[in-house]
Order: C-alpha cells, then structure tokens, then sequence
C-alpha cells in the first residue's frame, strides 16, 4: 500500500486508543453489497471474524448489507459508535468526518488512497481532514491503510481475510501489504495477535503513538514495529525508552540500502537513507533489531512465553550429530557461548549414554530411540549451572520415525499404530516436559525440527519450536540482546 | 549420526553406482519383524516406499517377514542381487561382506555404527571391513550410515520414513541426521530427489565419488552436498571442477566456527578448522556455497528449472509497496542491481496505471486487483532489455482475498464462491504465464509470497515461488554466482 506522511502535527490525547483497537461499535460507512468493492470486503472480513460487538453498515441506499440493516447516515445509528471504518473515497471523506464527529463517534479508520501519496492535491486534502480529526477529537487511522486488528473483541477490519487467534503480541505497520502478509503468517502459524495495525499515511496518528499505546497496554506482552521512516525522531526515542523498560520492542526497518530507500521514498518521501542511525538510535532506546520481517514473529513468540535468559551461555542437545554441528556454528557466530558443561555432569551423561558418547557440548544422543534417555540428558543439561538456555534439537518428534505401510498385514498395522500412538503422547509429554523445566530453573528452552507435519499441533506446547536450528538461535541471541539491555539499565 | 573417518584409500572404480542408486534387486540382511529394531524399519520403509524392484529379507531364523518370504542365508537367494543393506551388528559385517562377495552382490550400504567412531578397535573393525569390500569389489556405503533413497525405483532405505518424490536433485551428506531432516522438507514441499546418500564414515566410497557419479548421471540436474570435512582436499577439487563446468554443485559446510568445529571434530576427527581455506576451495571450484542448509534446496529448486540470468540486473514488481522496500535492500546487500527501467517501458505503463504509480523500480501494482493490469505491467518488466531476472511479489495468489463467511446469506456465499474459483482459475493462468515468459525471454522469474496455504499446490508451476522475498533474492544471487564462474570459464 503506498503511503506517504503528512507534516501534521501529533494528536495531544493519542495515547487512549481502546476506542481503534476495543470498540463496543462499529459503523462501516461505504459498506456495500458488490463483492468486488472495498466496502463489501472489509465488512465481510468484519463478519467473517467473528466481531464480539455492535455492526453497524451505513450507505445511502439504506435497506440490507451483507443480511445486516443498512443505514443512509451514520446520524440515523440508534446507537452510540466507538468506532468507523471509512471507505468512501478520498473526497467525500472531510463531509464524513464532520458527521462522525457531530455524532460522537470515537474514531476513525480511513481506508482509501487519494491523499497525500498522489501529490499536491492530495496532501492539502490530507491536512484538511488531519485538522477536522484532531478539533474534533477524533482518533484517526491512516488515511491510506488496510486496516485494523483486534483480538480481544474479534475485530478484523483488514483489506485482506487475515484473522489470526488473539494473543498478546501487538504490531503497527507503515506497510499495510507487509503487516497484513506477516499477519496471515502469524495466522498460519497459529501465533496470537492482540492487536495490529497498518499505520498507512499517518495524517494524525504516527507510529509512536500505537508503540506508547501498546506500551501500556495490559494486554500487550510484546510489540512490533515495522519502520521506514518516522518524521518525530526524538519523540519516537522518548517513547521507545519508556516502552522497553517494560516489554520488548521488535523492529524492522525498510528502506536500508540506496535501492530500497529510493523505493521506500518513492512513496513515503521519507528520509530512509541514513540505516546506521537508525540502528544506533534503535539500540540505545532498547529495541530489538529483527534481520527479516518475519523474524519479528519468531522472536516475538520466544518473548511472549519464555523467560529471558540470564547470559549467552547455551547448552545444545541433538538426536543427530550435524545439527549439533550447524547449530554450534550459528551460536558463536551470534556472540552466543557455547560451554563446556561441568564435568559432574559428564558423569551424570557417562551413566546413562554408550562410552562413545561426545562428552561435550553438544550432547549428541547418537539416534538413541529411548526417551527416558533423551528427557535425563536433557534434564542434566537444563540443571547446569553454567548453562543459561537450553537449545533442543530434533527429539521432539520421535513419532514420526514410525509409518504406517499399505502393505503391511493387519497384525503388524496394529502394532505399529500402537507404538505410534505411545510415541505421539510421549513426544507431548516431552514437550510438556521441556515447557515445565523452562519455568522450574527459569531458563528459556527453545526447539528446532525440521518436521513440518506436526508443527501447528499441541500449539502451545511448540510455541517456541522453530523450523531450523538457525532461526532458534537467532531469537535466543534476540533475547540475550534485550537482557543485556535490561541489566546496563539496573547499573545506572 | 556419528561418523568418523577411516584413513582408507580411495576405490578404483567408485565412479558407477548404478547398483546403490538404481538396484534391480535388493537384500536387507538382519530384516526383522520385531518392530522397535532398525531391521524392522528400515525394510518397511523400503516396503512402504513401493520400491520397483526385487526385495529379499534375510534373516538365520528364516520364515516369513513383514509378509515376505525370509532367507536364513544370502547364498539362499535363487536371483543376482545388486544391493544389499547390511543391519546386523558390527561385529558381524566382516563375515556378511565376504558372503556378499561369495554370492557377487555388487554394492552393500552398512547402517550400524560401532566402527572408526569408537575409538581404535572400531577403526580396525573398519579397516578390516574397508580392505574386504575392496579386494572383492563391493562399492561399500558407510559404515554407521542412515541409507540411500534412489528416486527412480522408488529406493527408501533410510531409517526415517522419509520418501520424497522422484526428481533431478542428488544430494551426498556427511550427516545422515541432517541429511535426512533435509530430504523430509524436501518431501513437504514436494521438491523431487534423483538420489541421497548419507556417506556415514566413508570407509570406501567418499563425498567426492558421489560427486563425481551425481556429475556423469544424466538424471542429475542439480547436485547438493553437506560436508564437515574432507580427506583428500585435492581430489575433491578436480572432481568439482569438472563438475561444475556441466551442473551446479551446492555445498553447506558444517564445522566453520570454533564451537562448530569442535563438535564436528568430537565425531569426525576431520579437520575443520579453517572455513576460509574450505570457502576460498569451493569457490574456486565453481561451487554454490548455501547460507543455511535448507537454502540448498531452495537453491536446487531454481537451478533445477530456470534459465540461468546472464547478468545481475533485477526488476521487482509487487502488489504492495512495503514488500518492495524489503526487496530493494535484499537485492543491493546481496550484489544485485535494482536496475532504472528504460523510458519507453515506463510510458508503457504509464497507459496503464494511475498516474500517481511509482514510475521506477520495483514496480508498485498499489494493490489493484485486476489481473489483466498485472498481467501487463509484469509482461512489461520482464521484456525489458536492461532486466536479467525479474522477481514478483505477492501478485501469485490474488484468490485469497476472497473468503467464504457462514454468516453470508445463500446467494452471496455462492457469488463469492463464483469469483473464488474463477481468481483461482486467474492465479494458476498468472503462475503458468509466469513460466511461460521466463522460458520466452530465457530470464529466470522467482516469486515471492507468504500465503502459505497455497504452497503445495500447482506444483510444478510454483516450484520457484518462495515464502519470503530474503529467500527469493538470496537464490537469485546465487544463480547469478554460478553465471559468473560459468562465463569465467569461457574467458579462459
């Protein structure tokens, strides 16, 4: 979605958006019964996901919408209304704004283009209506947006059919497209959303405003930011320093290089040019720096259910001995440490493991099938005292090593289905088991198996088991990053 | 799996492995049907992958098992055997191999471990085995090796059930564990494998006669390697030299930090220390060095089907802004040119567009939904005289903007429904023109969207489409690496 920012000045009273993100009413004027409009597919989007309030469609023909009544003028509402998505086009939408205002309504979510990313024009009808909104009180999104999310009460009013479950990761976006994509991902991976939106031209509300929201926001346990550019520098430091006293904040930045920053001013006009200040400042206020937008996720599902590491001290343990090999690799290559365990532990290992063991870290368990085996070394290591996080590689799955056959005879089906049933509860016992331990020392634990078939099953259980040895480590250098952090403020 | 290398000469005649990759008929010595045993396992894979060919269970006891009759003696098998799979103890293998001999099997891959891995007596063991298999010509795979899968017969004599597809892709790795994880992703995303060893110990047969088999075979497009470390540095150069004058040959290294070179060097004893000598060979060597082992694949997936790019100047067009961004800077980081589109192919688009389109590169669809605009811009940019390679973002799969609601009344469910299977229709004929145009113009076009629910579908068509732009653009640099060293070569 193009966007590009406005010179308006901030909105005093931004920082209670409970009205965007929990609204007890919603008004969608511009609703509409042609299914290749906007207007029918947000509110479908809206039903679709289930919304936990009051729907109000508004167009002037009145009658029924989408089998909802539909009023001619938000006016004729018997209700009051938190908030309206509006999707009427850009030049109808000063008039709009005066009739919500003059009916109270909380704020506004202005979807259409036609602002101040299509030139001089648009850019004064920008400002028109950021000055309507801020005399008026009213909270607006965008112009320019795909929408909103929120989890709490259901509320998808996005431009695509993304709905993820609700959760307590909450993410504001200068790109509708990409926020919303890494939003089906985060549906397709089953990781909860508390609420997101795309921040589109930000004519009154600017991305600090939503971090300073999500910042006090109980729900809120982590947040993200996607960034290409951001017009109130100093504000947006202030901010984020107060914010990450409290939870992780995770950014990604566009526009890094000569070539994506001359797309990214292309239509924001942000100053994208400069990435190395931006990482500087990003990490003197204590965000986090994602590698790949959808590294944001990842690093937010660690942060969202792990404790945080105490130091970069990790201990490995693998059913196969490459992995153990590329996971060390990434370690040290991410300024993590991977120690040499305490050699009563060894011996702990030595009873338990053949004498042709590694002894060392990596603990490779050499392809042993037994998981009393695998769930005591793992426990030896997780009980280090010089082990600060535990990385788990590839023993969460040992179901899936036995297959049923078409050819086989009924006999040997059942026995089969029988030792597969008893692996499956054992691999969920062991995911139990690692989650258990986590909390017992407080250390964080994090998994990697290549084994997409199970990967969105026993969901809470795996919500910190990625899909390769690499993007565990990535997040848990993440963590130990935001740690460091945290102490260097206790020794001011 | 542990491996440890045994100091052995290298086999005279390694070069043709029909018979491990390609049996006609194969025994599996210590087959069992006691199913918690890799006897049992590793047959029944064989049975579930539908091998096409000639399967012989051996076992003293004799009888019947897992419903195929059982030889107590491989002498008792009334037919010639190409292969055999070798289960039973270490201690045993010397006496098997000679019976192998004495019944003129050609080939023998030896699973279990107990040889160089375990100290000096095993390395004897191994020695012992080694000098047998090659006075008696048996082309020996292993010892301690998780199996080989031959993708023409349907070969799956691997200890996970793992069976991807039969395809063009062969793939020698010195980690069965990581080899086979590898090949059950491959499996997931439906990427088709010619053959996969996991070279265990390499007692007699080594990475580089892999190699150099995969380089001769006509059904290899695309060979991978994952290597820890390597006996004969110099062998393994002139047999990749000459490979990569006729295929590309992908390598991971495992072992290249100090913790990851002490965990490879605690199984392998392979000297893995210096990463810069091994790099420097391999790219001497022509080869395609991976950033992460399932970036082999990934990178297989597009040698395995594009045109090669004859320069590095890229075109990007995407359907919203911010993947754009995130592309531009993927590309300028990863030595690609996010090239300036000549005039007349902007006033081309100009007729086209609305006037407030970016007019530069990457090209931004400003989330239009009408297929046919798509369908020219991107005709467009892959014309383009100055644009080598052409990556399209999000753009793919437009269907699933539409979405079925149960609160929707019956009439409309069922024209949402006509304008789903007709945007379906639409994607599929986009993906089609896609492959169409890069065979036209013979320029590589890689895709990039996170709808992951349509991943597995329209195989062949989405076979380059990948989850994310970072994975698109870094395949794409690598393809113009190997253009590179293929054009160095003619300069000679």
């Amino acid at each position: 979605m193009l966007r590009k920012r406005s010179g308006g000045e901030q909105m005093r009273t931004a920082t209670d958006l409970d009205c965007v993100f929990k609204p007890r009413s919603v008004a969608v004027v511009g609703a509409s019964n042609s299914v290749l409009k906007w207007g029918y597919i947000i509110l479908a989007n809206i039903i679709a996901g289930g919304y936990d309030g009051r729907l109000y469609p508004v167009n002037p023909k009145g009658g029924s919408i989408q089998g909802l009544k539909a009023y001619p003028d938000v006016m004729d509402v018997p209700d009051e209304i938190d908030l309206a998505i509006v999707i009427t086009p850009a030049r109808t939408t000063p008039a709009v704004l005066k009739r919500l205002i003059q009916k109270g309504v909380k704020a506004a979510v202005v979807v259409p283009g036609g602002f101040s990313e299509e030139g001089a024009a648009g850019a004064a009808l920008e400002e028109e209506i950021a000055k309507i909104a801020r005399d008026g009180e009213l909270r607006l999104v965008g112009p320019n947006t795909m929408g909103v999310f929120g989890g709490g009460r259901h509320l998808t009013a996005l431009m695509p059919p993304v709905a993820p479950d609700p959760g307590v990761i909450s993410f504001v976006s200068q790109s509708g497209n990409l926020g919303t994509q890494l939003l089906g991902m985060a549906q397709s991976l089953e990781t909860g959303i508390s609420k997101f939106v795309s921040s589109g031209n930000e004519g009154v509300l600017f991305t600090e405003d939503y971090i300073e929201y999500f910042g006090n926001d109980p729900e809120t346990k982590v947040i993200l930011a996607y960034i290409e550019g951001l017009d109130h520098g100093r504000k947006f430091l202030e901010v984020a320093k107060r914010v990450t006293r409290k939870k992780p904040l995770i950014v990604f930045k566009g526009g890094r290089t000569r070539a994506g920053s001359r797309a990214a001013s292309s239509h924001t006009g942000a100053l994208a040019g400069s990435s190395a200040v931006y990482d500087a400042a990003f990490r003197q206020a204590g965000a986090i720096i994602a590698s790949a937008p959808d590294e944001m996720f990842r690093l937010a599902r660690a942060f969202a259910s792990l404790p945080l590491p105490k130091g970069n001290r990790v201990g490995i343990i693998t059913w196969g001995g490459g992995w153990g090999v590329v996971t060390a690799d990434c370690c040290e290559r991410a300024g993590l440490d991977v120690v040499d365990l305490p050699e009563d532990a060894l011996r702990e290992i030595d009873a338990i493991m053949p004498p042709y063991w590694s002894r060392g870290n990596p603990i490779d368990l050499v392809a042993e099938l037994n998981r009393e085996v695998h769930r005591k070394c793992f426990d030896i290591l997780a009980a280090c005292d010089n082990v600060d996080a535990v990385i788990v590689l590839g023993i969460v799955s040992t179901s899936t090593i036995f297959n049923l056959n078409r050819r086989m005879d009924a006999k040997t089906r059942e026995q089969i289905e029988l030792f597969k049933g008893e692996a499956e509860k054992m691999d969920i016992q062991f995911e139990k088991h690692i989650n258990a331990t986590a909390a017992k020392y407080g250390k964080p634990i994090l998994g990697a198996t290549m084994q997409r078939g199970r990967q969105s099953e026993n969901l809470a259980e795996r919500s910190v088991i990625y899909t390769s040895p690499h993007r565990a480590v990535n997040v848990l250098a993440g963590m130990c990053e935001y740690r460091r952090y945290l102490d260097s403020l206790e020794e001011e």
